[in-house]
């Protein structure tokens, strides 16, 4: 084995033991900053503040009327009023005035009557003190206006101004040292060679360690070379309370961070038994944190948050709030291995009136599932394989309300689902839509089971709604469903500009060296395809590349224009995005279905109305380039209700 | 009735209704900024962003191992191992490096054995595409990284400049002009004249407005002078997309904002039916809302959230989620009046299994409570007064999470009880220490019914704990308590410097011209003085100040120190902080008062560890200058548990 092949082992601690460690190999003495109160918002306080000066600083009133000295007006009753001179027994207020001297109770305007321009009566005797501020009834001076550790708010700043304090010490926030690695990144905004990508963890990294309270130090990309990395790490050592490098800590011929840390310093521990975020490096060099993380963006910001923000709030001496949880029923089959804690990202819907949890693609480099997440699932490392329906606790990645406030639609993908999501929001919805693009057959079972709001599907229909009924009523057998068409698209084959290899055909696909990149089973697409294969007699076997499945038409369009595949099966809009020769077949209605008691909730009629507005029309037409036809046959089709056991007719 | 005093009506509009004539009232049209995407953190997409490049954009290796034809590998199994030749049959490849041309498959490097330098075997096939990732498995070109009026987060970053996006339209942030105005305000760090306020409003709502995405724009103090504020606002509209004036828009001698607003353009509505918040003045003045919000700064803040809140997330196109809730059951009596929404601070404590809630105090003014607030009650206008024991949602204003890691005392003050919620913050205690100072008596009844962890209590024990004995089996008859002392301190009269007034004991409180200032019944401190009277036999009605009651030792030493009272009682420490003269009548143990199942729980425990640590003593004693004792009777004293029906002996 040469060493370009060599696997060194990587640890397989678990995640709390492995952070336990981290926590108990350091110990920091931040310093402590004194800020302006206006700035300290989002700071945390590194001693406890005691106010300097009461607030108010003076009795004042708390009324708008007269002030006077109780005593003087006890004999006043509704029978014998009393009469007061301006003056010498009473001062007008007005609502934080200070008590004129002399005086120690406020009658209230409504309870005072003018006789004339400096006497005034009253029919009921002051109670001494009532309608008076104390001095310090709001602040007094002495008194702790915050505890040390915590975290200042805006209210807050007014707490501390009241109390006469202008500078508050605060913690100052540890830098942190951000060294992406790898001779194959370059920065945002350069155009890619083949082998290229662009750094980008280090930005998010930046952004969650400002978000968290720390002082982001993005240092630029430092190559695939032990030396340049030695030089990176000392460097940012003089200047950084702690160091984040990215990635180079897993075992690959290229990753030199265990190595360097060693050799620097002290590899604290190397690997630990999650999955995703495994290669992790937690290392000490001049006794200041070094923190190797993942290269893969799921796994590195999983880690960042597991070991960087425990020692952010360790430092700050604040306990951040552990996320919201709620109970879940999975949606689907979790595979997970034992032995290793799996964080799983789900999307959760609010569907009749449970949560249900869908597993996102799990790639540790699927940023975009990431971003798409409503919750994480975390899995225990003896915790078996997740069947559907079983119930599990998820960490929420989004407030629970906008879960609550969100419909789903699960199926095929077209522009018009986008469109949808956009114009409810353009118009103050208090609803949104999420999309699940999961094919439109998985899509209509998933309704069947009560897993999404809607099922957005294109199975072959030939326009007249037919082909859809007869799928609803398949996987839907026992529920009244509308049907409300979105879009007829141009269907047909994707094939390179000048269409190098000549396809013209299924027949093409066998034996031609041509190759074909295919859509996942339960898509309508491989469904079109093998249909059309079988009645052409194709055996899928001698179809290069029919196992080669992506899970989206823009990765078919994406795969034709890579060139590593010839051909595969799209609408017109896909193939005019990718600049593709489109070859067309049919004609395609893509229909949301809506279950009646979706379509007559608050949320469904609003998406229905949104659908049948004007702006959606006009915004579908323009976006689609031509083969957006809107509702296919106006509304008595759009609202096409049909019930369990009914044919194929119209209702 | 001269103008000062006239009062004009103020509407009463609901809240609800006046949230929705505002909106109504108002269309925005932003402008949409292009800014970098390190700088877009929790700025708000202003239309959909797709993703210009897929990543990755070549199909890269998934594994580290070896690049091959998968075709060629057919014939591999384990009982004819097939040798492949580098450079010829196969590619080493680490994870993420592109797929060598003519390659289709990756073999992890765990599959492989090398034979020699450039030789390996395999003993299974490869399987086409497998290990590889597709161009765009993780963004894809085309499609829809983020769409129009999201809310951007760290994560979302990494998913744009993975899509080739380096440059994002956002929202552009609403300026808002931030008036404060009245000639009784001055700048933080003035030394403050009688009459004089601090202006510290303007600070926290810049504060608020940036924490929800406004640019705030503080633009000094105005003089009440109508022509001063007519100028302000004219100036702030030219610039300002919004105006928020502070104070002004109640009724009083000087609130110009309704004249002033009326003149230059329309008011929209002024007053609504809450308490507190009600003067709110809502207008447009050259087609811009100007709104004018109550001085008092808990009515302010309050009204900046109901008001101007929405406002900021209508011009962004987002929904804010509303708070979480939680349901409690209310420690004390709630007053309120039908036909308004009262907004009730409170503190919420989770007390054996439970959620409680304690109504803070209710002031306009009293900052400090929505500062120390971890819930707000809403009262809707046609509930009436809500009696202690009732159940209610309250909005919470801290995580849950937090809430349940957090042991309420209430009862008696003590600076020694600061000390030790610093000293648990300073540990990284995951518990934290909350003190609801309610007065002695209030505290142990409170307990008694499960509204809080642990009273503290000064009642006149005579240091051998049998005082507080009998205060406790008199409250909590069934519970097994123990009593943990914190300090014994000197408790007396509080005079001012030289004691003007040759005060001298309590005959001198009865017609000697001389003016109390006393504390709320429930204290200890009250408690005292009651008996001390009757001892004396004196009648409190002939007490000049005796009605005249404070809620802490602070304001009453803040009133002596004003000079509205010529005496009152309080502690050593209190004394020597405010620079009074003190008058010593008896030594006074302070106790914690902690239930056993309290005491044995992690927190209770980690409290009692606290208390009897050193670190504590050594702060406590330096702390109190001389009148912080310690624990009174060692350990022994300490740890005195006494059961139901045991007479005051130890056990």
């Amino acid at each position: 084995m040469d060493d370009s092949l060599r696997k060194r082992a990587v640890g397989n601690m678990s995640l709390a033991a492995a952070q336990e460690r981290l926590m108990l190999s350091f110990r920091f003495s931040p310093e402590t900053e004194r800020i302006p109160v206006p700035k300290a918002r989002d700071r945390v306080t590194a001693e406890p503040v005691y106010a300097r000066q009461s607030m108010p600083s003076f009795p004042a009133s708390a009324m708008d009327g007269i002030a006077v000295r109780a005593e003087r007006t006890r004999t006043a009753c509704p029978d014998r009023p009393l009469r007061l001179t301006e003056g010498v027994d009473y001062h007008p207020v007005n609502t934080g005035d200070p008590l004129p001297k002399g005086t120690d109770a406020v009658i209230m305007i409504e309870r005072v009557r003018r006789i004339d321009e400096r006497t005034v009566e009253i029919r009921e005797p002051a109670v001494p003190w009532k309608h008076v501020r104390s001095v310090g009834e709001d602040v007094v001076r002495g008194e702790m206006i915050l505890p040390a550790h915590h975290h200042i708010r805006p209210v807050d700043l007014g707490v501390l101004l009241a109390g006469g304090v202008t500078e508050v010490p605060v913690v100052a926030k540890p830098r942190v040292a951000i060294l992406p690695t790898g001779s194959e990144l370059v920065p945002p905004g350069k155009a890619l060679e083949r082998g290229e990508i662009i750094e980008f963890n280090g930005t998010v990294f930046s952004s969650y360690l400002e978000e968290w309270g720390a002082d982001p130090d993005y240092r630029g990309i430092v190559g695939d070379d032990p030396e340049l990395l030695r030089r990176a790490i000392l460097d940012a050592v003089e200047t950084c309370d702690w160091v984040v490098v990215n990635a180079g800590s897993s075992v690959g011929s290229e990753d030199y961070t265990r190595d360097v840390v060693q050799d620097l310093g002290e590899v604290i521990l190397h690997g630990v038994a999650t999955s995703p975020g495994s290669p992790v490096l937690l290392g000490k060099v001049r006794n200041k944190p070094v923190i190797g993380l993942p290269g893969y963006p799921v796994a590195a910001y999983l880690a960042l948050e597991w070991f960087v923000r425990p020692l952010i709030d360790y430092w700050f001496g604040v306990k951040a709030s552990p996320r919201p949880r709620l109970q879940v029923r999975l949606e689907e089959d979790v595979k997970s291995k034992e032995g290793r804690e799996h964080f799983v990202r789900v999307s959760i819907g609010r569907i009749g009136g449970r949560y249900v949890a869908r597993p996102l693609p799990r790639g540790a480099g699927s940023t975009m599932s990431l971003a798409r997440a409503d919750g994480l699932l975390r899995i225990p490392s003896r915790h078996g394989p997740i069947k559907a329906g079983e119930e599990m606790e998820a960490e929420l990645l989004r407030p629970k309300e906008q879960i609550d406030r969100t419909l789903w639609v699960a199926g095929g993908h077209d522009p018009a689902l986008d469109l949808l999501v956009n114009l409810l929001r353009e118009d103050r919805s208090p609803f949104s839509l999420s999309v699940a693009g999961i094919g439109s057959i998985r899509g209509l079972r998933s309704l069947g089971r009560g897993g999404c709001h809607m099922a957005a599907i294109h199975l072959g229909d030939e326009g007249d709604g037919g082909e859809h009924r007869r799928w609803v009523r398949r996987f839907i057998p026992d529920k009244e469903v509308f049907l409300l068409r979105l879009a007829v698209r141009p269907f047909g084959w994707l094939v390179a500009k000048g269409n190098p290899t000549g396809f013209s055909g299924p027949e093409d696909l066998s034996g031609s060296g041509v190759r074909l990149v295919n859509r996942q089973e339960g898509s309508g697409t491989r469904l079109f395809l093998d249909r059309l294969l079988q009645e052409k007699g194709i055996d899928p076997s001698t179809v290069d590349g029919y196992e080669r499945e992506v899970s989206s038409p823009w990765r078919v369009a994406a795969a034709v224009e890579d060139g590593s595949a010839d051909v595969g099966m799209g609408t017109l809009a896909v193939a005019r995005r990718f600049g593709l020769e489109f070859l067309p077949l049919r004609k395609e209605p893509f229909d949301l279905v809506i279950p009646l008691e979706v379509a007559e909730s608050e949320a469904g009629k609003m998406l229905m109305d949104t659908v049948r507005s004007d702006a959606f029309r006009a915004a579908a037409a323009s976006l689609e380039r031509g083969d957006f036809v809107g509702p296919a046959n106006g509304r008595a089709y759009n609202t096409d209700r049909f019930r369990k056991g009914r044919s194929g007719k119209r209702s």
